[in-house]
């Protein structure tokens, strides 16, 4: 591994959910592509990584080779962007296990840090303020909830409404965002991160937070996409719930000092403080304002 | 990567197709933990690679925790026999996505070589002896043409034959036998390696030949055990084409000096010369005698 002197393998996968099932429907497969690669070099991101190479696998009852090649363009953009080896995978053709032209990707992503620069979130400590980085859309979160509230034909999928200034399908498929190539000059000042994927902003926020500290967001310092109300308006899902299923339109969170805090604010479109770290006074360590 | 000094990183995902409806009927899991670990385990070994770490992903319509819980134990103690650390997973429930009761499983390893010890097949050279090691049965590989020949309720599998001494389930759902700890003391004589997976012997062999040279293989070497005789007989399948489907009782095979075999022949139980290689006269790589 060169330029490391004590290199740290990280590696994670994923799937990108019943996202398929809208992609499938409206026959557009290349942000899959990018979803996947993404979600998962976002993953390990969080730790400081640098995404070194990923592999794909790919399944259905019966694989239709342009829907394959659509996911595969998608995910060699996706890696080509980040500077990661699309380094192999596999295809299954499995009739009998998968539904009717359904098919399922998976990714797997290893990457590199420097043993003295991983990333844990240990340093954190009250006082420090929570930047919020934008998020594209749900990313590859809350699709279950999403296809109940708002249909999953083509006809529904296909209604363009105003408040979101586009279709249905638009808003639903736009890829998941990476932040690596935006953060990545940043992450000597960073202290923690947090992808926001399934759990939202208190489910993912814990895992990096030290016993004893409380991240306190106000959730009025940014606004969610029009996506996020359509469907709390049209399910009629209350506030918590929303914020526990989506990513409400911050799609990762790095914790800073505040005297650093204007370096990465004025470097990163869309990068806004939503919270503050202070000590725990309750047992719950994410507060939600 | 302590001791090593030019680490390579070799890594692989696979799944293990549909033997997984066959432990579905039988409602047996736990061996598709250990097909899956050591299918992938066996993948990078070819390349002389020694498993670091393993991460699944389990995928279904509605997960059984029973099952989850038999196929990672399963996982957990292939990768223990291995010394692989299996670092973690994600499961998906995706309701609409898998036909009913089915699940999915995909593996994924990563493992390390010194640079310099890669095994690429290139030092084969004509007169070097082929080594075969015995499969456990079909491993992962030639499952829908079994399942079409010898059907898939669980009232045939449950069926004694007395030929194969076992009923067709615990025939077929023996699982992929790991190559790794058998043959790691050897690596320095084994000039190529190949994992007998879909394609048979004459599909994984040619990848790892030297253009110009010819693998020729007796197949009165070794005796295919009697449940790929019991599927051939049965479906009325031509020699070639269980060549080309099944491992046919040969799950690796290592090249390696005429001078050496003695050494790995003793040492490894059920090993066998079973080829040469000759300079290629045709354009054959891969001929099955």
């Amino acid at each position: 591994m060169q330029g490391y002197r004590q290199p740290v393998l990280v590696s994670s996968t994923d799937g990108v959910g019943t996202k398929l099932i809208l992609a499938n429907v409206m026959d557009r497969h290349e942000g899959i592509g990018h979803d996947i690669v993404n979600h998962c070099v976002n993953d390990i991101f969080t730790t400081g990584a640098r995404p070194l190479f990923f592999l794909d696998y790919i399944a259905s009852a019966k694989l239709q080779l342009q829907q394959l090649k659509s996911v595969v363009k998608g995910m060699a953009d996706a890696c080509r962007q980040v500077n990661c080896a699309l380094i192999g995978g596999e295809t299954a053709e499995m009739p009998g296990m998968y539904a009717r032209n359904e098919y399922d990707v998976v990714g797997f992503v290893v990457g590199v840090v420097e043993k003295s620069r991983v990333i844990t979130g240990e340093a954190i400590s009250p006082g420090d303020l929570i930047i919020g980085l934008a998020s594209s859309g749900l990313h590859t979160n809350g699709y279950s909830l999403a296809r109940r509230v708002l249909g999953q034909t083509r006809q529904k999928l296909d209604v363009y409404y105003p408040e979101i200034g586009m279709t249905l399908s638009e808003a639903l498929l736009e890829p998941h965002r990476c932040y690596y190539p935006l953060i990545e000059p940043y992450l000597e000042i960073i202290k923690g991160m947090a992808h926001i994927t399934g759990g939202g902003l208190p489910g993912n926020v814990v895992r990096v937070l030290p016993e004893g500290l409380c991240a306190r967001f106000d959730t009025s310092s940014w606004q969610s996409p029009p996506i996020f109300r359509l469907i709390q308006h049209k399910g009629n899902i209350n506030e918590n719930e929303m914020y526990r299923v989506f990513n409400m339109g911050i799609g990762m969170v790095a914790f800073v000092h505040p005297k650093n805090a204007p370096q990465l604010l004025s470097a990163v479109p869309g990068a806004k403080v939503i919270g503050e770290v202070s000590r725990g006074n309750t047992t719950m360590q994410v507060v939600l304002d």
